[in-house]
C-alpha cells in the first residue's frame, strides 16, 4: 500500500517546508517510502470529515490500509518502526531516540510555538514588543542546553534517528528569528539534517506542491 | 531490575500530582511495577550530573538496568511496551494510541503550559490580565474538540490505554483554572482516570513524598 498524507493544499509558510507535513515526507523519504497527498483548503480542516481523522482540525493526517493516524510524531514513529533506517535495532537506543522525539514536540516546539503565536495572533497587541525579550529568552535556554548535549557530536545519539529528524524540523521554525543561527552548534546541526538526500526530496516535494 | 525515577524532592504543585512525574509513577502502578525514587532539590537540577541525564534540568528521569531515559512521553512509552495493560497488542490500535500520547504532549499541553507560564512568570506584568482570556480561548478550542471525540466515550479509543493516561495527566494541571471543570465531558473522563486503582496508588505514592 501507498500511504496518504493530508497537507495544507496553501501552506502559510510558502513552501519553506515548516508545516508539520515536513517531518512525515522526511521520514518517509528517508526510508524510500512513496506516498500520496491529499491537500486540504483552510475551510475544510474544521470540516467534520477531516475531524473524523485529525480530531484536533490540524495536519498532517496519515492514512495506510485502513489505519488513520494523526499527529506528527506518532506518523514519524510509526513510519520508523515500520521501515528500517531511522531507529536503531538495540531496544535501549530505540528507546533513547524516541526520547529525543518527544523532547522535540514537547520541551523545544512549545517555547517556539508561543513565539510564533505571539507574533501571528497577537502582534497588534501592545505588549508583544515587550513579552518576546521573554519569549527568547525561553528559547535560547532551551536552545542552551541542546547545543551543550550535542556538543561535537554529528547527531544527538550515535547515528541519525527520528529524534534527529523531529528536532531538526522544529528547529527550521526559527529559522527567521536568528536565534538558532546564534548557536553555531546547532546551526551546524540543522544544515547537517538539511543536506540529507531525504530532507533534500522532501523539501522538493512540499516546495512543488506550494509553487504548483 | 527495579527502575529508579527522578522526581522534585519538594513539588511545587504541593503533592497534587500536577509534576511529571506523575505519568510515569501512573503507568508503572498500573503495570504493577515497582519502582525507586531519587529525589532532586531544585538546585541540582541544572547540575551537570542531572543534565547528563536529562538534558534540559527537568524531571522526570528514568533508570533501568543501564538504560537512562528523559521525556515523560517516552518514559510512558517505554514501560507501556515492555509490560502488558497500557497499549494494545493490535499494530493499529497501538499506533492509535501512540497518537494520543503525542496529541496530549504536543497539542493540549502547550497551550495548558502557556496559561500556566502567564501566571507563574508574568502574573506581575500589566498584560497578563488581558492576555489570560485569549490564553483560555486557546485552550477551550482544544478541550471542545477533544469532548467531541470522546462523546460518549469511556476512554479516547476501545480500552484505557497510555494515551488516555497522558491526555489526563495533561488535563489535570487545569483543575484550578475551572476550564476543565465547564466540560463536562472531560470532567467525567478525568474522574474515570483518577479512579483506577493504579492512580489512587500513584497519586498516594507522590504525596507521601510531600507530606514526608
Amino acid at each position: 500500500m501507498i500511504p496518504t498524507i493530508g497537507v495544507f493544499a496553501r501552506s502559510p509558510d510558502r513552501g519553506r517546508g515548516l508545516a508539520r507535513d515536513m517531518a512525515v515526507r522526511w521520514a518517509l523519504a528517508e526510508c524510500g517510502q512513496d506516498y500520496r497527498i491529499d491537500p486540504l483548503a483552510f475551510a475544510d480542516l474544521n470540516a467534520p470529515e477531516h475531524k473524523a481523522r485529525q480530531p484536533f482540525g490540524q495536519i498532517p493526517t496519515y492514512e495506510d490500509d485502513g489505519l488513520v493516524l494523526f499527529e506528527s510524531g506518532a506518523i514519524v514513529l510509526h513510519v520508523a518502526q515500520a521501515h528500517p533506517g531511522l531507529l536503531p535495532t538495540d531496544a535501549a537506543a530505540r528507546a533513547r531516540a524516541v526520547a529525543w522525539m518527544f523532547a522535540a514536540v514537547s520541551t523545544l516546539e512549545p517555547v517556539i510555538v508561543e513565539r510564533e503565536t505571539a507574533l501571528l495572533l497577537e502582534g497588534d497587541c501592545n505588549w508583544t514588543a515587550a513579552r518576546l525579550p521573554l519569549l527568547d529568552a525561553r528559547i535560547m535556554r532551551r536552545l542552551d542546553d541542546l547545543a551543550a548535549w550535542l556538543g561535537p557530536r554529528d547527531w544527538l545519539e550515535c547515528d541519525f534517528t527520528a529524534g534527529d529528524l523531529m528536532m531538526i524540523c522544529v528547529l527550521r521554525r526559527l529559522a527567521s528569528s536568528g536565534l538558532v543561527a546564534a548557536v553555531p552548534v546547532l546551526a551546524d546541526y540543522v544544515a547537517r539534517g538539511e543536506a540529507r538526500p531525504g530532507f533534500v526530496t522532501a523539501f522538493a516535494a512540499q516546495r512543488a506542491l506550494f509553487a504548483g
